[in-house]
């Protein structure tokens, strides 16, 4: 029998749909606790000190989420929370089935998400860097890619679960942003026209048609979520300026 | 049977050496080609684009390393081919008989190791950061051990391995480091006498008192290796200074 499961999480956050989609494709039943990362409930530090979603209570009784019981452990990182559903689920998220071979480019497909579109969506989001380098992480994404299919083709794993929370925001992202500048414009754009790009946008359709991805993803939260964030950055500039 | 196997590797690195430690611990042969960072050899673009080690030779038939067969892959990145190592071990570094728990642990701390200790010797050893930075990280990976033995108790796993490079080498900075700054003298003081670090000082000894740390560590080529790259960054901070 599977323990006591309680996933802190929030609509907006990408890490933390990583993690809804594992549970959606393994099936593993689990309660769902919704934070507003714009204004966090007090007790949220007393499940997660680093006060961030995603967070994992596994194991001890099933209890109000607000105060989890002593019997149960804490576990962070969207990562880590993947790993531990695919574990839960005898590897339903990377199957034994699979080579060595293609669970190393499973992996090595999750550290250029981590290096490369992760930081290009935080910098474009958070640091008002160019989008630019939005580009040269998709283009390095989509030149791991084969043919056709998921990742490893027929298989969908946990490289396009950690991937596709990142690619629906990316694009969000720079459509609110290009409202603005013309600059973020150009690069949707060329994401979704430029030939060079095709190969991504069926990858894209593929990650964001299964139904794990359509029932953890809510665009009107995303783009409510995107957009506030954006207007608290620019009040904040505003206000350095005038200082 | 195993595949071919040659892992693209140099003493000084200590990404590479997590990985010559993983094949150590499982007893999987490989064949072992080193390559001289600071004068890598014109062919090593053909086996890895990024020029970066490790890098693993996978399959295809035994060939001289300068000229990797066209049936073999290449694999890059030292967490990547950790796990690949523990697949083909019939995961030996992280044993299905561990809890679900315990592994996520195992991977909660590799995180830490990444986002916390690997930046701060980065920071210290190439961007003159202060070396405070390492006492938090070192603090951070203690509070995450158990009263005594391993991160996992008796069983060492890929966590401790991918540890005890960065932790080895973090200590040999400071002490070069130290000779002129002072303050980095005192932070390697602190890890080494303070009571605060006491439970971090018996896991440093018992990770690196293991087989596979001493047969793939060489002292004396890590601290030629620092002193020459720091020499370098100085040699290159002057010459910004000149301008
Ligand atoms: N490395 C973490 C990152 C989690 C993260 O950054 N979550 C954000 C929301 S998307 C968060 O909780 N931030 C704190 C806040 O918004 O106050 C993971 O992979 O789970
Ligand atoms: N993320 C990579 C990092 C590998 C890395 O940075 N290796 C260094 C040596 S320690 C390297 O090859 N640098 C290129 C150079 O020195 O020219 C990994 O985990 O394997």
């Amino acid at each position: 029998m599977l323990p006591q499961l309680t996933l802190y999480t929030a609509k907006c956050c990408p890490f933390a749909q990583r993690v809804e989609m594992a549970f959606s494709e393994t099936g593993i039943k689990f309660s769902r606790c919704e934070i507003d990362l714009l204004k966090k409930p007090d007790w949220y530090s007393r499940v997660n000190t680093a006060l961030e979603v995603p967070a994992l209570s596994y194991g001890g009784s099933s209890v109000d989420p607000s105060r989890p019981s002593p019997d149960s452990i804490i576990l962070t990182e969207s990562l880590v929370l993947v790993e531990l559903v695919n574990d839960l689920s005898n590897n339903q998220l990377l199957p034994s089935t699979l080579t060595p071979v293609q669970r190393g480019k499973a992996r090595y497909f999750m550290t250029q998400i981590s290096n490369k579109l992760v930081p290009a969506y935080v910098g474009t989001m958070f640091k008002g860097e160019s989008a630019d380098r939005i580009l040269t992480a998709v283009d390095a994404i989509q030149c791991l890619l084969p043919a056709e299919g998921y990742l490893l083709g027929e298989q969908f794993t946990m490289a396009d679960i950690v991937a596709a929370p990142f690619l629906a925001r990316t694009k969000v992202v720079l459509s609110i942003i290009g409202q603005n500048v013309s600059a973020a414009q150009a690069t949707l754009n060329t994401l979704e026209t430029d030939d060079k790009f095709s190969r991504f946008r069926k990858y894209f359709d593929d990650i964001t048609g299964r139904e794990s991805f359509k029932t953890t993803y809510f665009e009107d939260i995303v783009k409510a979520d995107i957009s506030e964030r954006l207007k608290i950055l620019a009040t904040q500039a505003e206000a350095g300026r005038l200082n």
